[in-house]
Order: C-alpha cells, then sequence, then structure tokens
C-alpha cells in the first residue's frame, strides 16, 4: 500500500489544482492519502467523520482554512473558520458542541490584525453557542506563511434517528438549495483582485446548524445534506450522484443566484454551480416531501431564498449529473479538472 | 474584551519567539487570544480539554506541526504529528479514540515526499491502533508555504476515577520523568543545521498512551501528568508550580540527559531542561508511590530510563521552580523569554 502510481493529472508535485475541490483534489485523495490513511470511516468522505463512542453517536471533522485575502465582504478568516466547521457537523446532522483551532502565524503579521480575527471568531462562536475549548499556536518565519491559517476542527453529537448520507437517497427525491449560490466565492474573488463589480456582492458565511435543525425537526424525510463549499453545487451533487449510484438532473432556471452574482460570473468567465458558498444547505429530500422541507427552511432567515433545483432519478448510461438548460436541453455537468478559485476557504 | 494591550514585550507583530512555548508564547495566549476565546475548559490550559458530554468524560486536543526539516533522525512530520496528539491525550489520563489531520501543503511540493510523510503517519497511527477518521487538505502558492504543514486533532475517553491536573499536585509528591531529555530538539536540530555530533542523537518522539496505561494502573497515586515538548521540563515544571500553587525543587544532577544530547548542548549553549521532548512523561505522583510509578514506568520500553529528578514544596517567597546545582547550591529555573528553537515541532 505504500507504493501506488502518481495522480494521472501527471503531476509529480503539488498544484494549486490540487486545492480545488474538483477532480484534481479527488485525485490526490484517492491516491495518496486513502492507500495510507484508509479506514471505514474515512472512506466515506462525509464532510464529518461519523461513529460511535461509548454509546453516543460522535461526529468529528477538520478543516484547514487558507482563505486569502483574510478580510472579505461579509467575514474573515476567523468566522469563516467557525462557520466552515460548524456546518460540516451540521450537514451531518450533528448538534455542534465544542470546536478546536490551530493558528500558523508567520512571522512579522501584525498583532493588531491578529486581534481582530480572533475578536471574529469568538463573535461566530458566541453566536454559533459553541465554545472553543482547546487551541494551539504556531509561529513560522516570514515567507513561510501568509499572515494567519487556521484550522478548526470540531465535534457534535449526532441525536439518535437521524440518518443522513447518500446511502439513503433515492430515484424521486428532490434536490433543494437554501438560497442563492456563488455569494461567497465571489465576494473573495473581488476582495482578492479589487474588482468592484455593480452590485456589492458579500459572503454568504453563516453557521447552519439552527437551519439544519428546523429541517430535521419539519417531518420532511431528509436523505443528506451538503454545505457545497469548494467545487459548489455543481462538484457537491456528482459526489453524491456517484456514491448513491443515482442521476441527478438540475434545472438551471430553477438554481438562485443574485444578479450581482450572476454579472461577476459573466464578467469573470465563471459559472455559479461551481463556486463556492460558505453558508447555504444542498440537501435531498424525499419528492413528496419537498414543498414541506421548503416551507422549513424558508421559514429560517438563512433559507429565505430557498429553492428546488432538481430531482433524482435512476442511474443510466448517461453521466450522474445533467442540467437542464434555459432552451430545454439536457447536458452532462462534471466536475472541473482543476482549480477554478484558488484560496477560497 | 475586545481591546486588551499589546503584549509588554513590546512586540506589535508576531516573532518567532511567540511560537517558543516560553513567556513570548505565554503572552500571546494570555493577551490575545484567552481574551477572546476564553472559557472555563480554554482557559485551564492543558493539554486537552477535558469535559462531560453525553454521560461521557471527552479529551479534546489540536496541534499544528510545522517541524522543519520535514525529517529528522528518529522520526518525520507525519510521526510527529501523530504521536505529538496522542500524547496530548494520554496526559490528560485518556485512551485515544481517534484523530484528524488537516494538510496545508505548498504548490510545487514533490508528491513522492508527501506520499513519505503520509505513510509515516499511517505506520504510527497503526502501531499506535488510533485511526485517523477525519481529513482535509488545502494548497498555498509558492513561496506561501514550507512543502507541509500539518495539523492533527484528537479525541480520547478519559475512564471513570482518573483525576489528573495541578490542582492535584500536594507538597511531599515527586516529580518523575520517564527518559532522559531533550533528544527530540537536538535530533531536529542536528538535521536543520547539518551539525554531526559526536554521538548521533535520535529523536525520542513516540506514543505514550500505554506507558500512560501502565502508571495509572500501577496503584502510584498519580496527580498531574505532561508531555515536555516546546520549553521543555523546564517550562513546564514552571507552569504546573505556579498552576498547583506550590513550589518545585529539580535536583540536577538526578536528571537523565544522554551524553550525545549533553555535548550538543554544551557545544550550543543550549540547557537540556529547554529542550523540546516528543516522547517523554513529566509525571507528578505522591511521594510515597514514587518508587512504586518508577517501576512501573521502567517495566515498559519508552520508560527504561524513568527517573525522579526533583520534589514538590510549599510555596514560598522565591521562585516557583529552583534547580539543584552539582555544587548543592539552589538557583531559580525560570521560563524563557522567547526562542530557544523554533519550528521543533
Amino acid at each position: 500500500m505504500a507504493e501506488c502510481p502518481l495522480p494521472d493529472d501527471g503531476a509529480d508535485t503539488v498544484l494549486l489544482g490540487h486545492g480545488s475541490g474538483g477532480r484534481m483534489s479527488a485525485r490526490l485523495i484517492g491516491e495518496v492519502f486513502l492507500p495510507a490513511l484508509g479506514n471505514p470511516i474515512l472512506d466515506r468522505l462525509g464532510d464529518s467523520a461519523v461513529f460511535d463512542a461509548g454509546g453516543l453517536r460522535l461526529a468529528f471533522t477538520t478543516d484547514a482554512f487558507v482563505v486569502h485575502p483574510l478580510r472579505f465582504p461579509g467575514g474573515d478568516l476567523g468566522s469563516l473558520a467557525v462557520h466552515g466547521t460548524i456546518n460540516d457537523l451540521a450537514v451531518a446532522g450533528a448538534r455542534p458542541l465544542v470546536l478546536s483551532a490551530a493558528f500558523i502565524l508567520e512571522e512579522g503579521y501584525p498583532l493588531a490584525e491578529l486581534r481582530g480575527l480572533v475578536a471574529s471568531m469568538r463573535a461566530a462562536a458566541r453566536d454559533a453557542e459553541v465554545h472553543v475549548v482547546a487551541a494551539d499556536t504556531k509561529v513560522v518565519e516570514r515567507g513561510k506563511g501568509d499572515g494567519v491559517y487556521v484550522t478548526t476542527s470540531g465535534i457534535g453529537i449526532v441525536p439518535r434517528g437521524v440518518e443522513l448520507g447518500p446511502e439513503c437517497i433515492r430515484p424521486g427525491d428532490a434536490v433543494l438549495v437554501s438560497g442563492p449560490l456563488g455569494d461567497h466565492g465571489i465576494a473573495v474573488l473581488s476582495a482578492r483582485e479589487g474588482i468592484a463589480f455593480d452590485t456589492d456582492v458579500v459572503s454568504d458565511s453563516a453557521a447552519l446548524h439552527h437551519l439544519v435543525g428546523a429541517l430535521l425537526t419539519s417531518g420532511a424525510a431528509v436523505r443528506c445534506l451538503r454545505d457545497p463549499t469548494r467545487g459548489g453545487v455543481a462538484t457537491v451533487a456528482n459526489e453524491l450522484a456517484r456514491a448513491a449510484g443515482v442521476a441527478m438532473r438540475l434545472d438551471e432556471t430553477a438554481v438562485p443566484v443574485r444578479p450581482g452574482v450572476r454579472a461577476a460570473c459573466e464578467m469573470l468567465g465563471l459559472d455559479p454551480l461551481y463556486v463556492a458558498c460558505e453558508g447555504r444547505l444542498l440537501a435531498v429530500v424525499a419528492g413528496a416531501d419537498a414543498e414541506r422541507a421548503l416551507a422549513a427552511l424558508r421559514a429560517h432567515p438563512l433559507g429565505a431564498g430557498a429553492a428546488r433545483i432538481g430531482d433524482v432519478d435512476a442511474a443510466d448510461d448517461g453521466p450522474p449529473v445533467r442540467l437542464r438548460t434555459p432552451f430545454g436541453s439536457l447536458r452532462a455537468l462534471d466536475v472541473l479538472p482543476g482549480a477554478q478559485l484558488p484560496r477560497i476557504c
């Protein structure tokens, strides 16, 4: 197992595309990490690991945050690191319990800036009613980091009776999103490149555990939840369809996208279906319960823009995810090979 | 709480000394992180956070590993990241349950090297019988990292009846270490600087949970455990003595140090009491049980060089930790202000 072939994208070094969340990321994980570290829990590649411990069902997740720039409209590294990890727990159906934070600081980074990021982290954690109970700080030389990187990990408890995962997805299910797509990615890009779009775009970064709680208690049969971060909804839909052994049909005209995000994407040649969100939920629910689930989402401030964007079909010989275009034709919606937007989270 | 004074070492930016584990690290934590993020669990500043969850006592810890170079005699980043987090759980008295790993990869880092580090991580985890169940990978541009940084977090379960912590330390207790000090720091330094010492020094990096298990089941009254990493035994002794409100007296002639480490320290002007270990235990036990505890440690391969290095006294007006020199005099053993050896873990 120690020897396995190099990723067939031909790379023999790490490339930016390996961090994209797309096909190169999947190859790196599948060909370097899983052959060495794989086990039945890790192999599921869920947003959280879920396992039994002394009679509890625990969810456990970790994420490194390397967003650049550190501040962007609607958030910063601190709030993003809290929201991102809470959301990975939430989409596993878990009630977030505690967080940890490990900081890698670059020599020369202003302490006043650090103080601001930590204050933002505190505010996000306080609003989410979750404590950071463990932390670590390391310092690297100037030129070996980029101000600050932070890795947050989180533990949650999955209530009895909550069973979520791609294996629960069935033909006939409906695919929902909790609001407009792509706000986070475009907000970071605008801050990074100094682009002023016609309409100011603000990151959707938010903690989703209360929205998830509202959905799970709505009575709708919820099959699977994900937060479409790196790679966006298109990538998540592909992962779920492949893991579930089904086909998904998304309807482009039903996908909610803010005008400012749409304009920015058109200017930059991006497809909002691949742009990262940090406060949106993708939910697969039983088709018959779609309206009930949408009503539950829309009753929560973070789900006001919820929409049904597609349906689950039985797998066939075609691509696992297809998009119905505004012209009524169907086209394959594939995973991107490499980087669309690096360092977005 | 958002406003608090800058650290009184006068720095207004991050300095390498802030990562040393010494006084500058403590100030950064005390003046930037705790005022914002503090809560009763984090404020304890233990190697792990310990808290109740649904009837279990969980231990939770996180550590970023930025060791340079990535490989050193006796280990590498991969094995170190596994051992370090297992040890933070072990010294909380916890049985390690699962680990997570978050990788920050620098563009251009050779995949063959990464594969080697991940294989080393796997071997360390397998030997320790602990699985990595959650992982994440991010990529940063060339010149914004240093090959690879990895943050491991871990969850453990603290058995009922195990109560460890500085608040358990009493005058009359004995201070033990499980083996020779400073091997890890000197091994990394020799690899970094290309120094060939007379005797080859190999890192002590190892997972200590079985050694801790042997000690806890020996019948000795164990008060508190720590692994003396950054800042070494001197720093840990100061932290414990201050937290416990006691004085500690260490005996320099009783401190086990390998000849090669001693020679290297003399050459470099270092004191082995401040040099990091990554597979040594500092244990405070009831004085009457010191021999029983030493016997339990010595019966385990990782504790063969265990020694009693000091005693706990009631606090007085003097410094919290004093060292009896080979000449019989007592001198204050303080915490180092800044960096002795940066990026040692």
